[in-house]
């Protein structure tokens, strides 16, 4: 049956269709540390529309699951491919169909790293918002199937807002062309949205037309704020928010990330405890902008470098950019992706310390500050995640939900979290989520066992 | 059974049920100019989400259709309630549950007016930003359901941008709550984007936590700019969207609505021919960016004039928004509502003028030119619009759909557009749409007939 429909694949699709070792073997994981079980049948490589359609329809008629595939740098497993089923990469579909500097939007297929479409775009003075800090090895059809964020987007925005229509062919192969190139527009029920951090069980993203925004003009102002403890930092990063003034970019650091980042960049160690916030300012006004940030984190109690020049300002990024590579080094990583309210983010870093001193662990912690997004992160020695470890990640989400917050902020479900989902939607609407994904998909072959449990 | 449903009605929710002749003909229509066939069965005012609760098991149990109702001002005839239908009225709740000014975002009733909500709002420093013209009689709730947009939208967004998540209750009388109230969240799939624009065919909103903004320091510009011809006006608009300066509103009128709205005010008529743009910029940059916008208009053909006080900013901006009341005089208005890419407004005035000339027929029209938005309207003698005039709306709706554009940006498809959808969607589009609704409401009670035909 399996050789039948790689057979089919073959037939059809030629030498798209890869079976050698590495290539089933790479398709198992992505960078959640986490990797399926066995090995898939077949890693389909599309190159075109038709390509996608015809895996569909071999895959639909032979009740195959399909695992779609941007570049495989997910968080959540969500682009883990197994035994049985059929991996299909959409990295290979990157061209850039249309640019329109005059409407503000482009064209684009799913396979396009993030950031190579944006050095495109920059020449025409425009750029696509969403930055998640993995935009170098990411691509754009993934950043839509997980609805990703970034460092920007309490300022610009995340996926959700910048995406005016996607093309998506469905289980059985028919192409749906959703959403529209106006600005505007309320036609029906909005499915581009629906689409939008679905994680490949509603269709295959094929192509994108996405809301542009025009590079802004003027300077990007750079500072660090040091503060003796991570609960002060939090509260300072607070009170930036409810100061009305709105950084681009306000990222903080518990202590642990912030030692374990200096020693992996061979910096003097900071002071015991010391947690950092890293604030950019942009924009016309972002001298001004910086001062006056740079005046609430003082008052604050924090110790503020202004950096004077591009040079100090990049070492400043740096540092917090070198954090994911600092925790390679250290073992196997849970990044964790709670988001609450602004105002919570103290209580939320009291819960982790509390976790902490229960579970006996270290959970060294950046967050998104501007929009409450934490990474909490379980450093495991092993390849494998304790169970207890999983209870602590457990009372974590709660945690968050209690707050009003959600268990993913911008990583997505995958297979990391399908256990928690009823607990934050509730019976009734994990059930109604179910129905409707099989309204796209009613054999449910793509990416089974995925955000739902099987 | 009729009989017995309002029985029930009245036995479960007492004086809230309402079947006085004035009540049952006012819910027949809304402000697009059509009324449903027949007398409702009722009018139900609800109190409170057990009182909607209670409303929608009933007419679960006795198959009878339920129409949600706001404010009534929608043009697309979508709160119309006829013959067999109960009207349920959410304007009632109207509580505003809970203002967060750090986190920026207020919990409300769906029955509260916008503009009511946005004067507490402002006492705070802040808003909430969707303001369609009629935001001072229209509901948040419906705002929602419609998926409202506004003069402001171009740089503030519309309502989709400005939601985090609404509670919902179906048609079996459970309650859902959808969204969440920290800024970013990926959770399953996003039902809260479904639910906004869903013109209450999914649900009733009883509740939405809703994005705020802060109050924009500093002032507000005003300017005009007189064109010898829309199509100038037109070209003059996308050459202010191309030159990257982000106007606050930019509304254009075309001759006739010009004309008309001078002799409505009392004001010297316009040369023949002549169209105009209302311009405002806001925020920090607000005298530069006027400046500069001048000088594109000026460029581009115009006669501008810069508001040099706040009274005439009023005036200026009096004879934009004093177009809905100088139509009303005229006859019945079919007020159309098509979005296209903002590059293709002078396409679209094109197409409009061909249809004046070939139907013979005046169609003032005004557009959101910042975003592409257009309104031209058909203006009938009589309280029926002939084929003839669906015949032109037809051809409009084609127009807008191969520029890349939409039949509805911002009123939504009621009953008057429902024979179109299918054109934009696809057949498949709109049988997964319809499916996705039964999945909401599998018998189908929830505002039958609407944005679906029969
Ligand atoms: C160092 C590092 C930093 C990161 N930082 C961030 C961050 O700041 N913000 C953030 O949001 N994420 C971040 N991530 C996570 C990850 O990069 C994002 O989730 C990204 O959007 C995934 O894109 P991808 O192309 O790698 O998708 P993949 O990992 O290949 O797939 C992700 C999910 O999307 C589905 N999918 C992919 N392409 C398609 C398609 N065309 N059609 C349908 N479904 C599809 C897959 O089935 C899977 O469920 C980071 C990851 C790393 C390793
Ligand atoms: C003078 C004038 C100017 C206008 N300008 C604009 C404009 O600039 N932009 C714009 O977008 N619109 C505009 N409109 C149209 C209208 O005001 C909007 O569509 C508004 O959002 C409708 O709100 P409402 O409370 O009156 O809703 P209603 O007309 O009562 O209902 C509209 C739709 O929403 C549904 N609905 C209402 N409340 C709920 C609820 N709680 N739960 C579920 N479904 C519900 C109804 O079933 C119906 O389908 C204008 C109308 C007028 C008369």
């Amino acid at each position: 049956m399996s050789a039948d429909v790689v057979a089919r694949l073959v037939a059809e699709l030629g030498d798209r269709v890869d079976t050698s070792p590495d290539a089933l073997h790479a398709a198992r994981a992505d960078k959640s540390g986490h990797a399926a079980e066995g090995l898939p049948l077949a890693v389909v490589h599309a190159g075109s529309v038709s390509d996608v359609q015809a895996v569909m329809r071999i895959a639909s008629e032979t009740a195959t699951p399909v695992v779609p595939r941007g570049a495989g740098t997910g968080l959540a497993g969500g682009a883990n491919t197994g035994a049985g089923e059929i991996a299909l990469s959409l990295r290979g579909m990157d061209r850039i169909l249309e640019v329109r500097r005059d409407d503000l939007l482009a064209v684009v297929e799913p396979g396009i790293i993030n950031a190579d479409l944006n050095a495109v775009l920059a020449e025409q003075g425009l750029w696509w918002a969403p930055d998640p800090a993995s935009r170098d090895i990411s691509t754009v059809g993934g950043n839509i199937a997980t609805g990703a964020g970034g460092l920007l987007c309490a300022k610009y925005g995340v996926v959700r807002d910048a995406v005016l229509g996607v093309d998506l062919v469905l289980a059985d192969g028919r192409l749906l062309r959703l959403g529209h190139r106006s600005v505007k527009g309320v036609t029906g029920l909005d499915l581009t949205s629906l689409v939008i951090g679905s994680e490949g069980v509603l269709g295959v993203v094929v192509a994108a037309t996405l809301k542009l925004r025009r590079l802004i003009p003027g300077e990007v102002r750079t500072l660090s704020a040091t503060f003796p403890d991570v609960r002060t930092a939090a509260v300072a990063s607070a009170a930036v928010t409810a100061s009305g003034v709105q950084p681009a970019i306000m990222e903080l650091m518990d202590a642990t990330s912030l030692a374990r980042t200096h020693a992996y960049l061979g910096l003097p160690a900071p002071a015991p405890g010391a947690a950092q916030l890293l604030v950019q300012t942009d924009g016309p006004a972002a001298t001004a902008e910086a001062d006056a940030i740079a005046a609430t984190l003082v008052a604050s109690g924090g110790a503020v470098v202004l950096a004077a020049d591009e040079a100090q300002a990049a070492h400043l990024l740096s540092i917090r950019r070198s954090m994911h590579p600092a925790w390679e080094t250290a073992g196997t990583t849970l990044i964790e992706d709670v988001s609450v309210p602004r105002s919570a983010l103290p209580a939320m870093f009291e819960v982790i310390a509390d976790l902490e001193r229960r579970y006996g662990v270290a959970i060294p912690t950046v967050a998104h500050a501007g929009d409450g997004n934490l990474h909490p992160n379980f450093v495991v020695p092993g390849p494998e995640v304790p169970e207890e470890i999983w209870q602590a990640a457990g009372e974590l989400f709660q945690a968050a939900l209690a707050l009003g917050g959600t268990l993913t902020g911008e990583h997505g479900v995958g297979v990391l979290k399908r256990r928690w989902l009823a607990d934050e939607l509730g019976e009734d609407q994990w059930e109604m989520q179910r129905q409707i994904a099989r309204v796209f998909d009613p054999a449910g072959i793509l990416n089974p066992g995925k955000v739902f449990t099987p």
